[in-house]
């Protein structure tokens, strides 16, 4: 059902098995943070709440971002592109969105030499993610799910 | 066949039928323009002439952004995601990068009262976009293709 909070004009989530795609922007310096999936229960959450919650794939269900690393996303504002089949949440990132511990999941550039990392780790996933979630990490192993 | 000037460690195209999506970025002001996919002779092509090109889901064929309307995209740089699913492009825009005649295709934003277009259009489609490529348009019906 779709929730009443989500405009009627909101995502189309027809055309791709229930998902759209989200881009995840820092709201301060513009930065592209991530991109993940969300289904309609994860952008009335998102909508509902001011954070962000997105769907995991691997998993098969809502992916509360933050929910494990405390690294959550307070969204300001939320565009849909022109066939509405995609998501840009402008957001204050808490820590790190990447769970490699890099600010933005865009930390390798792609150079003539090959992948450089072009960013500074924030911080070590192994302070961030206690050893269940790190194995559950292992185990998904994509954070695009 | 990989083609040799894509590096070594670069996309990862088995995860998604052969694609990885594309998010394009201004890379003057950082604005976020819009979100497609990439196949690997799409990656390829953007990697060698520096300029973007996406695969067309619709119309199952490589789409060289602007060769119908001139509004290409000069790729400055390319990043990959954390699980190389993603690719973001910063790229010089000429023009609009949306068919809807906006420079970025994110230009709705949601609010409590629906949808409220935040942008100024800056061409009219009919002028950009010859009659025989506005039919093609009205018939693949999406961007995200």
């Amino acid at each position: 059902m779709q929730p009443t909070s989500v405009p009627v004009h909101g995502p189309d989530f027809t055309k791709n098995a229930g998902l759209v795609a989200a881009v995840a922007q820092d709201a301060n310096n513009g930065e592209v943070l991530m991109v993940a999936w969300m289904n309609v229960e994860a952008y009335d959450e998102t909508i509902r709440t001011g954070r962000a919650v997105y769907f995991s794939r691997s998993r098969n269900k809502l992916w509360r971002k933050g929910e494990e690393s405390g690294h959550y996303q307070i969204v300001r504002a939320v565009y849909l592109d022109c066939d509405a089949d995609t998501v840009l949440l402008k957001v204050e990132q808490e820590g790190a969105a990447c769970h490699e511990g890099y600010r933005s999941c865009f930390f390798r550039e792609v150079t003539p030499a090959g992948l450089q990392i072009s960013a500074t780790r924030l911080v070590d996933p192994a302070d961030v993610y206690k050893p269940e979630a790190r194995n559950s990490k292992s185990e998904k192993s994509t954070t695009l799910e």
